[in-house]
């Protein structure tokens, strides 16, 4: 059974605290919407603003597949200027909860719903398709909202809207009023919830095995407060969940993680490391137990494939770590141990794990150097003197001292800033040395206060497309990603050195 | 009825990639949870490594009230490891799905189940309250998860607990065993959900509706891939939500937010603004019809009163703005305005946020200023000349100059890094024209590569407790941290010349 999928991130989305789109941006947005396979997006609310109906209109004039609907309160003006946006189809709401009716719009049931009526019939009557929305519904008396529903379907609505608008409901009760709205109007009906106390997903499929055609949704759940339901999290347990195998939706599974990084990065909320499907670590596994289960058979620990959705794995190492994912990991980069070997690099892997620390591929295998008879992290690379100035009226200028393998080379280089001043110096040298190329670098403040630390993180590639991360942490902004840049350079040099051992 | 919450963030929370906790974080967590109210927590997993065990040991000395529990595998040295550790409560766990038999523990059902037996009557013969999980049991064929379940609780053990390991339950299944695990054993049942598609909350509750005893949750809902059921959302939606009025717990709701903040500073892994509960946003409204009927009364647009969980609410406007909300922002700031002067400021606002800007306080009341015959942000102090080194071997030093409603002014100083010698030198000049505190410096790079632009963002603050904030973009760290800084310094003023303004 096919479930519609009516993404409201350009709307929903956009009334995020915080978020303020372009027309240009929201254009960009339904076009990516689109490839992703929606059934529909609700491109904005034209009567808010001349930039929102300038960007509704961009949108509707794009020839794209999916259908295009705009949000209108139950006013004329608001209907009007959905139409000179171009619109087809309007999705137009009003509040029925007494708590709304009183105190918001100061009315009655029975303006509120005379209201209803008018919208949806002055709607039909400019030749719209009508998805009408009882605001606040899960807080609505049950008669009363059926008589609402039952009435707008009388007057000609094509589909009826349950939003769950302060995410109030549990998955029993929009059940209940799916199925009543159902035989009050025997028109589709949609689900629009709210994840208020986390259960937006749950409400949605509820109302959805009663019957539902379709569930409103944004790419990462973003929206006011806590969001709503998101697309990934209902559209992949519509697609995977055992109890779910009946039902199927038009959404390019496989496009998810690139549309919520591309939607993420233009609207600036980030999605954090534990959110479901396209979250950092939604697939990442460290525990020891865990990677052992999935180095035999990845759906021991993941309920679905990461390239089901765009991704790869993340297989890391840490104080939970056992014996199995840790020769797998070394394995990788070609480092036979024996089984003696590997204890004692797990040892030393769970002392830096007690002290709090990560530890990456690189420290892996720095570890593994030391007990294989190397000398650890090589500094091959060495940082002997290094200045930079900055200002008003000054282009950032930097001079650097390296020693490497024992010869001294210096570089001078001015740039953007003066950390770019000084990568732009170091790379002057070590092009000679290597061809390494900076590809991101990112800082981030620990602590507040003008004396916080920074943290840097850099990732250095070789030609040959081995990369590597390096951070630092520091005081000073600009030592510190200078020092991370030149432990970023060294790291890559060992990952390689080691590299080339194995194979000989 | 009282539901119990196990909070496993010291367990499941620590497995997060990338997060690693000393003993003495362990134990600072621990004590936070305590203070919380939770009823029982697992304090991390002995065997694994030395630090784990010391930091389960200063947990059991520490005389918490919570139950403290530590998780084994079904094997008598994890056991034995337990007890040393200081536990008399373990959380003790074998696989019992197919696919975790078949490729991760290689055994058969009959040898799984023995080990299991024997982990209980051995944890038992050690005088420990013993918990039993049959790991991926919602994968687990249901007729020999009862027949497990029933054979450990005449082994003896105290509790039972279902995970579901990889998230793959739906509410509906849960429920279903849940119901079989209480009938084949009589023990208190626990329910153990993981988010792989959004759902562990929801299934918590279902769990907890036919007759589960306990949750296990985690702070933020961290914990391996998408992590757990949280414990804001779970207990919330308990002490909250219509159908869940007969349950209680122990929570103390009003220290959720700061629990909240807390663990995720010290481990390090961000809440979403987004997240239910605990997310930035969770209690902030931007749009014009959320505000207006915020304002009239909370609860139209809020499930529940941000300050139950320790919080405040938070008003923004946008382009979605009203002239109600802005109205009522305004008079905050002791703004009054004629009909016609808040359809104008309205309008600004818009236009702005058309352009994918953020309109913050200062931004209104410079607008408002406008509107009202103002000169908008006024610059007083500006920034004539600024210049700064920093190096290996150099203490950072800067210099800058001010011009302060026409007078210049120079200072100089150094610092623990270039920003803060830039901001040493500001400070020194400021402090004459009018007391001001930096209380705050954030720093994020907006994309990646060594010439990311860099976004600064700071707080200042007057000795009168008024703070606002600054932003500015720019490709050089340095001078764009100065420039928000400079920025910060006018808003303030700007906001309490507006003030005073007002009040003669």
């Amino acid at each position: 059974m096919k479930v519609r999928i009516f993404d409201t991130t350009l709307r929903d989305g956009e009334q995020t605290v915080g978020v303020s789109l372009s027309p240009d941006q929201k254009l960009s947005i339904a076009k990516k919407l689109d490839q992703l396979g929606v059934d529909a997006i609700e491109a904005g609310f034209p009567v808010i603003s001349e930039g929102e109906s300038k960007a509704v209109k961009m949108i509707t004039s794009e020839g794209l597949s999916c259908e295009i609907a705009g949000l209108t309160r139950t006013i004329k003006g608001d209907i009007d200027a959905a139409v000179d946006a171009g619109l087809n189809y309007i999705h137009t709401f009003i509040a029925t909860s007494d708590i709304h009716l009183q105190y918001k719009l100061q009315m009655t049931r029975e303006q509120a719903l005379e209201k209803a009526i008018e919208a949806v019939e002055y709607g039909k009557s400019r030749g719209l398709q009508v998805e009408f929305s009882a605001e606040d519904a899960t807080r609505t008396d049950r008669d009363f909202l059926k008589q609402v529903f039952g009435d707008v379907a009388k007057a000609g609505a094509d589909r009826i809207d349950i939003p769950d608008t302060v995410g109030y409901s549990t998955p029993e009760y929009i059940a209940e009023i799916t199925k009543d709205a159902i035989t009050a109007t025997q028109l589709p009906v949609s689900v629009h919830c709210h994840n208020d106390f986390g259960l937006a997903v749950a409400n949605a499929l509820s109302g959805i095995h009663v019957g539902a055609a379709c569930a409103h949704v944004t790419i990462n759940g973003i929206g006011e407060r806590a969001g709503n339901a998101s697309l990934e999290e209902l559209s992949m347990a519509l697609q995977c969940l055992p109890q779910d195998q009946k039902y199927e939706t038009n959404i390019k599974s496989e496009l998810i993680y690139d549309t919520s990084r591309y939607i993420s990065k233009i609207v600036g909320i980030k999605v954090q490391p534990n959110k479901a499907i396209v979250g950092d670590n939604a697939f990442g596994h460290e525990s020891g137990i865990h990677t052992h289960g999935v180095l035999n058979n990845p759906l021991t620990y993941e309920p679905i494939s990461p390239e089901l959705v765009g991704r790869t794995r993340q297989l890391r190492i840490g104080k939970h770590a056992g014996i199995h994912g840790m020769n797998a990991m070394l394995e990788e980069f070609g480092v036979q141990t024996t089984d003696d070997q590997s204890k004692q690099i797990l040892e030393k892997i769970k002392v830096l794990g007690d002290q709090g620390q990560q530890i990456t591929d690189v420290e892996l295998l720095s570890i593994a150097s030391d007990v294989l008879g190397e000398k650890g992290i090589k500094k091959i690379v060495q940082l002997s003197a290094f200045s930079v100035s900055t200002g008003i009226g000054i282009m950032p200028y930097a001079f650097v001292k390296l020693n490497i393998d024992g010869e001294d080379f210096i570089g001078t280089d001015y740039g953007v800033g003066p950390v770019d001043a000084a990568l732009n110096a170091i790379q002057k040298i070590t092009g000679k040395v290597s061809e390494l190329k900076i590809t991101d670098y990112r800082l981030a403040s620990i602590s507040g206060g003008a004396t916080a630390l920074c943290e840097v993180t850099i990732t250095v590639e070789d030609p040959q497309g081995n990369s590597v991360s390096a951070k630092s942490v520091g005081e000073d902004i600009v030592t510190t990603s200078v020092k991370a840049v030149i432990d970023g350079i060294n790291r890559i040099m060992l990952k390689n050195m080691l590299k080339e051992k194995q194979l000989n």
